[in-house]
């Protein structure tokens, strides 16, 4: 059974690695943000299975019973012998929810193997232009969720984040002025530049940047 | 001509598309990281540069000649017409060290493409078993240079760095006992797990997971 980063959304933006086992998976689980071209390397034969089908996972919930069923799912296929190949966008180790999946393999003594992907950080990145580090500006890049699962113990910590250099938001869209407020709130310039990039990995026009303020 | 990562070591972890302008290019330059088996996907018609033989650049200096002359080939080649790569290691937007040759070829008016790949980071943790994030226990992760700069104008600000939930630490092992009183100092608990692999391509199996103290 293999964990499989389908990378930032592009077809030819996944790794050989990853393109070769969904050509030989026998059953494919995917989330529904996994861009439909990337499913194009699945063989024809296999069975294609949508989350979605489980019900729609709410990122603010602690937990969901629609976890349950997708771990269930693997757990069962695997159990029948089968080449399974759960795949989910950019890495499945940034933000990918995996935790409980593993939890779920591991308890079923189901062995796995997890196969990275391009992260829609690196590729937003490198289809704007803008390096993520640069050896005289900035020595290091922190990766954030902008939303928060209810049951996380630690609240973000606004005074430490905005003293960080470069700041990549995941699943922001939703909190953006918040977000934007609490940094420049706590000491960030509020001409930092900020920028946005839709659907990474196809469309390297739609670069928007903008200032926080 | 294209800025490429090659990922992080194994042959089959660079992307499609990387590979795809790998077996395109008539002349590649690549960083002396850059695994073996990478280059095995180069047509072997290209001509194949290392960027050693400019002079090994030293990470701490402000500035060096090497980095000048790796600039001039890309340029001089580009110029001639010719399909250029030029090969980095993991991501070239995540201390690939590419300000330098972006502005380069922007001086020189040579359009470019910028091409992603899986950094050491999510390789590392993916071989590892250890995501870097998890719903409810860390909802960031940093990316952090072990190495500063001479001419970087920020220090690290430890008290900030140690605050934050998931740490990864790129180029570390030189200062790594250091960087370790540094973060245990500013409230780390120092049985903090700390993995590290070595070359996270093809060694899967040589996680060490020790603590911080």
């Amino acid at each position: 059974m293999y964990l499989v980063g389908a990378g930032p959304g592009a077809k030819d933006l996944i790794s050989l690695r990853g393109q070769q086992v969904l050509q030989q998976a026998e059953v494919v689980i995917y989330d529904y943000l996994v861009d439909r071209e990337v499913l194009e390397h699945v063989n024809p034969q296999a069975e294609l299975i949508c989350c979605d089908q489980f019900g729609k996972r709410q990122p603010q919930e602690g937990s969901f019973d629609s976890q349950v069923k997708v771990n269930s799912a693997m757990v069962k296929f695997a159990k029948k012998g089968k080449l399974v190949v759960r795949l989910k966008n950019g890495d499945p180790f940034i933000f990918g929810r995996v935790q409980e999946e593993i939890e779920a393999l591991l308890k079923n003594r189901i062995e796995f193997e997890v196969i990275p992907g391009i992260t829609a950080a690196t590729a937003a990145a490198c289809f704007s232009g803008i390096p993520l580090t640069s050896r005289k500006i900035s020595s290091s890049v922190i990766y954030l969720s902008g939303q928060q699962a209810k049951g996380k113990k630690l609240a973000i910590d606004w005074c430490s984040i905005s003293k960080n250099e470069t700041i990549v938001l995941y699943m922001g869209v939703q909190n953006i002025h918040r977000i934007a407020q609490e940094l420049i709130k706590h000491g960030k310039p509020a001409h930092t530049a900020v920028a946005a990039v839709s659907h990474a990995g196809r469309i390297t026009q739609r670069t928007v940047v903008s200032t926080l303020g």
